[in-house]
């Protein structure tokens, strides 16, 4: 049943970007993947996109998952591609993630809105959209739904999973549910469980969307929809990504093409108002609401000790090489929370390292200070890539030797590497 | 004319607490009331309370002034009084802001919903309350209305000004506004200018209040008005008056009456979300959705420095002893802007100090730890007392003497005095 199912037509969500390089797998037919819910369900699309090439040992595949509000795109496919990806500047040839080595997987999560099956997507029972009527969803549900996919594309064990915010909630499940499929990790940017605090942030902005009346019970398709909801949503988001320093550094307390004496009118903003509404206005005309309310549900549910005895035991089952990364100024997922996992993992013997991205840019320093990152994942991507495939294969030489050197000289511009940070002597674990 | 206004019939906002003990003071009956923004402006009614008595000379009055959803009822008034204020602890005979001693005058701001005029208020021009019609006001309109009413009360000097958070502007105001008018000032919580950041928080929740189709343009007074919008906007504010920590000790990840399995219901929540919605519900029964809105941009307007040539050309105004409290874990308004305004003073050779309340509560702390103020309170409002009255007047021996066991005690106990303290050997302004 429903093998036709082509994602053109499988979305209400008008605004999905319809890239070329966009590929579709579909599984589940008959509707049998289990959730953590209990649920069973399908079928399930994920939009996915590759750069560079499996090898025939298929030993360099790199799996690069997405943030809340991110997609399968994380970087243009070469100069015929105009259209920029969310990590640009570290997917490419000659990039930190050479596509000339690694063959680069991005995949759209299951919930999402841009070509991967979602509360947007039409359900074949009704041929309606789901809306609310899709089921709650959990970071190990996307995981698994990504494992249905590298198990299509013949990858018996990746390279490397590495993703930040949500996508570091999924590349900790990754590690955690299937230990024994990486060689290593990169989590960036977001604890083993979502706290209390970013729990609150979430439900603000989910009530933000459920109390505009254009949401109708998430029944909104053909409509505009619940544009002011999910516009109030974001504006709370952006400032919960970025920090105080940042703000006063872009904005202070600067008036938006007007004086102060204006600002005695209502309508006149603030610099920083303006900019909160811009982004509320963008996100609009790229992110479906009811979405954004089933991801944002599955962060909050997000607790890697889920099924385990304890948070400790979770992260036990970690077998893998791991580099778990912070920025300093991040008021969301604060950087005490990726040192306590690096900490605990670091007390397990495992082989696991904690760099910091010291930076004003809050949690979205992940998406902005690459010169930061570039070191410091160079520094953990070469030493992976030694431990697995020696120093010597696949013609390597010459580029391993120019990306030591850029590595070099970061280093001396200071990768940082705070107090959990483990010797680069540990033992392999492959 | 106008000269029969009635609080009673003054309002629109159903929900005004009519307490016994408020008094009443009208001003401007002309209209003639000058504010920041050129407008003029009136009647004017300030709703107020008093604690205490007025010594003949005049010397012990100490303003006590609110923040954001505050009101006149800083303290209950004896016995008979069943309804506690919002500084209940620290307001009271024998009390650090002891009512045998002090006169204590709290008022409600002017563009307040509890007595004072504001947007609920009936515009006697038109007999319609103001919704948007209300003239955009200032911290420093707030305070020059407050002038009114000290003045009215016969004070030509306070002993001292005291405030957290939007309460802590408005001191700081007085201070930079009337040097010569009082004592001191203990500044909690507050700095010289809102932040970007502020200013973003403020307006997503502007924003969930003026989406609200119920808000209606701001003329929703005969119906429920915008309850969503100011709920949401109440979930926010609860946020940013708490910290990571605070919400983690008090909620963690908790289920309501519930399992996790329920938590693939949207309807079932966590605990954190559970309390936030019953904040929002709490203050949609006492607060108007337009003050709101008033209110938040008065706070974004704070600027010290307005109609000055600078930041600090506008603290070197002050000419009386100075307080300044932050709170250690204060996101909203965090400590280091406590610190720069008592450095600035330090630095101009002013007699300040500065005071931390190390808490985990964050900015609610000021409302919250009373225990750790008293002390730091006491040590100044002493050496405030001594300098203005000598130490030997108003028959206080017997009661200073205990407050001073107290001050000790309490001493041991931690009054956290950071890098900024100025030691009190300073010399007086009175």
């Amino acid at each position: 049943m429903n093998d036709g199912i082509d994602y053109y037509t499988g979305s209400a969500f008008p605004l999905i970007k319809k890239r070329p390089y966009t590929q579709y797998f579909t599984f589940a037919k008959d509707g049998d993947f289990p959730l953590d819910s209990g649920r069973l369900f399908g079928p399930i699309t994920l939009a996915y996109e590759t750069y560079g090439r499996l090898n025939s040992e298929r030993s360099n595949a790199v799996l690069i998952v997405h943030a809340l509000t991110g997609d399968a795109h994380c970087a243009s496919h070469g100069e015929d591609d105009p259209e920029k990806g969310w990590w640009e500047p570290l997917v490419g040839p000659g990039k930190v993630f050479d596509t000339r080595r690694y063959f680069v997987i991005c995949s759209n999560v299951l919930g999402g809105c841009q070509g991967s099956t979602g509360p947007a997507s039409y359900d074949p029972q009704t041929g309606k959209p789901y809306g609310m009527r899709f089921p709650v969803i959990t970071i190990r549900d996307m995981v698994r739904a990504q494992k249905q996919l590298i198990d299509h594309l013949g990858i018996k064990r990746l390279h490397c999973v590495t993703g930040g915010s949500m996508g570091g909630a999924q590349t900790l499940t990754w590690a955690v549910e299937y230990p024994d499929m990486m060689d290593g990790i990169i989590a960036i940017a977001m604890p083993g469980r979502s706290s209390a605090q970013s729990i609150a942030y979430n439900e603000v902005m989910r009530r933000a969307i459920v109390t505009d009346p254009a949401w109708n019970g998430g029944d909104y398709y053909g409509t505009p929809g619940p544009i002011n909801g999910l516009a109030t949503a974001r504006m709370l988001g952006m400032i919960t990504y970025q920090s105080d320093e940042s703000m006063t550094m872009k904005f202070g307390r600067d008036v938006m093409n007007a004086t102060f004496a204006d600002l005695f009118d209502f309508r006149t903003q603030f610099q920083v108002e303006s900019y909160l509404h811009y982004q509320g206005r963008k996100l609009v005309e790229r992110f479906d609401a009811n979405t954004y309310l089933y991801l944002t549900r599955a962060i909050d549910l997000f607790d890697i000790s889920l099924g385990y005895p304890s948070y400790d035991a979770a992260l036990g089952q970690i077998k893998c090489l791991v580099q778990v990364i912070g920025v300093s100024s991040d008021i969301l997922y604060p950087r005490q929370q990726q040192i306590e996992i690096a900490r605990i993992l670091k007390e397990q013997g495992k082989d696991v390292r904690y760099d910091e991205i010291e930076s004003i840019y809050g949690h979205d320093g992940f998406l902005i200070e690459f010169d930061k990152m570039v070191p410091m994942l160079n520094t953990f991507l070469e030493r992976l890539w030694k431990i697995r495939h020696g120093g010597n294969n696949n013609n390597y030489n010459k580029h391993s030797k120019e990306r030591r050197g850029k590595k070099g000289e970061a280093a001396a511009g200071g990768a940082a590497e705070a107090e959990a940070s483990v010797p680069a002597t540990s033992a392999a674990t492959d």
